[in-house]
């Protein structure tokens, strides 16, 4: 591992217990009855751990969609063209797409990197530049990528959420665009997991039946020629990731390390998931899982991950857009611990007061 | 039943099938996989039904709290004071319950209805004062209210919502505030959806497994004493209704036969919903359930309306918590649908065009 990521995993401590127990000890002094707000609750006693704040704040909120192409794409496994990739970059920059829909609606910054569009990008306005190369190899005829490129892949997306950090982030949501990314998320899922292919692979962006199996034959082509080790997410990473993927779980890293709270989108942000525990598990309590997707591979994820999503919308977009309503739910949750009146303040009886 | 209410069944009408058709196809045309944002893009094209416009607006939002107490409180089943009725209601007043902070973030005018509490409210500012009577009668004894109470509070919620929607309103909520009122919803869901009482009734503000039995056994000496009528709504309501729970079911009367959409909250909220549906089962389509209680009768609730909830949060706070989230959801909806570019307009190439 490289300095930059071995002293980000170093600085992912355990959450704060102290402030933990003390926004703890508040939810039961406010104006309802006691757990009435449920996961909203347990959800602000989570970011009052990782912010080490006993009253945190969701005010700063930004959401990162890398974007990545995949060689993959080659065997026909998505069911849309490549050039899909980059077109949607434009279409994020000009606030048409659906991520830039929800956080235009709840005061959430876009942040879109090209971390591996199979394009030139250098024209196109107000995106990071981060590209490692146009795209993935086919990680059915060899690695997706070197060891030093997915390497250099996190430490981009460490160093983009530290920029932002630097601002006052607050929270952070992680976002994907990458035609054929569900593809190799689906093979990151399966090692992790231990479940077969069939069992994590989806139609993702709409395969019928016989492109389904096409697409679950290449996946076990590329997981029989690659033989990634699970003990070593890195390996697994280079052999059969993406380059989304990788700056996603740097963003995840780079997040934790500096007591950012994560809201994790669908798939392919969960299969970053699985990449950044598996490099740090601690950055799990760091991780909230925003919505359940309809890829299948998603909830064998989170179940993984031990994640309990927020939100079950049938949703299956990625761009982050399931984190978005997740980073809102999250910001509500603060509020609520922050801004509701206790029962002395409010001078309301208490239970049992009759 | 009185003009008013007739009037206001009598203008409830069908969906529009033309609207909803026109926003579907738009839908397929956005730049997303088909389907791909799940119940929100079931959810706008509801939407459009009920407003009548292929691309429908949630902008003025509004939740309404009515607020009353119950009779039935003088048997022990409350956890919590009568008194804390009236305090909640200055709580409410000072912007410090969880549906003033819900409803800040969100954009949404809280309105506090006080129909029905047990305390001199005149001198309470920012209210609508539409009393009916100091709380209901205690429905173990005798019937809740008359039915001229009953009805006097159905048109109060008809009015006030017609207030409103003349103002420009977009979507209503339902919302309660009313120590007991968990009783009187019990008994209303077990005479609708013929479950036992045992079934549908929970700890409410948090009672323990011997206060649970004696609220459970209160409503079987209500239901056998009143003997309500499941085919006569209103007489059900008169019998062991709460004037909260008849004002709430005419806001919904009245929002669907204005072509509001309504989002329901919790558990009293669905039993308005039950009543709302028993006088008028067209208004149903007008209905979306914000989320799903852990008081057990809220799901039955929703399983005989036929709605799904869009969240389940383990929330049971009442007061129009989930219905605020759920609105959030319903105003994402409509502005996905409105704001996305589709396909054509971004230069994105469709599915199978490689």
């Amino acid at each position: 591992m490289s300095k930059l990521l071995t002293d980000t995993v170093q600085n992912i401590k355990p959450l704060d217990k102290n402030s933990m127990s003390i926004a703890r000890t508040r939810q039961d002094t406010l104006t309802k009855p006691a757990g009435s707000f449920g996961r909203l609750e347990e959800l602000s006693i989570q970011i009052a751990g990782i912010q080490a704040k006993s009253r945190p704040e969701i005010k700063r909120k930004a959401i990162i969609v890398m974007v990545a192409d995949h060689g993959v794409v080659a065997e026909g496994t998505s069911a849309y063209p490549q050039e899909v990739t980059s077109q949607m970059v434009l279409n994020f920059i000009r606030g048409g797409a659906g991520i830039n829909v929800l956080c235009r609606q709840m005061g959430i910054k876009v942040m879109v990197v090209d971390i591996g569009i199979a394009a030139k990008t250098t024209s196109f306005m107000g995106i990071i530049h981060r590209k490692i190369a146009q795209g993935t190899q086919n990680m059915c005829r060899g690695p997706a990528m070197t060891v030093d490129q997915a390497t250099q892949s996190i430490e981009a997306g460490i160093e983009i959420v530290k920029d932002e950090y630097n601002k006052g982030l607050d929270i952070v949501g992680t976002g994907d665009m990458g035609i054929g990314n569900t593809t190799s998320s689906s093979a990151i899922c399966a090692v992790f997991t231990g479940k077969t292919a069939a069992e994590v692979t989806g139609r993702g962006t709409g395969l019928d039946d016989t492109q389904l199996e096409h697409k679950i034959a290449m996946i076990n082509q590329a997981l029989t020629l690659n033989k990634p080790d699970s003990s070593d997410a890195l390996d697994v990473l280079a052999r059969i990731g993406g380059f989304e993927i990788a700056g996603l779980a740097g963003v995840i890293l780079g997040a934790a390390a500096r007591r950012v709270p994560v809201m994790i989108d669908g798939f392919i942000s969960g299969a970053a998931a699985l990449i950044a525990a598996g490099l740090c598990p601690q950055a799990k309590d760091y991780m909230i899982a925003g919505h359940v997707s309809v890829e299948p591979g998603h909830l064998a994820c989170l179940e993984y991950l031990g994640l309990k999503p927020l939100l079950n919308l049938n949703m299956r977009l990625g761009e982050g857009t399931g984190g978005a309503i997740g980073i809102s739910l999250a910001e509500a949750s603060c509020r609520i611990l922050s801004e509701m009146a206790t029962f002395e303040e409010a001078g309301v009886s208490e239970k049992g007061a009759n």
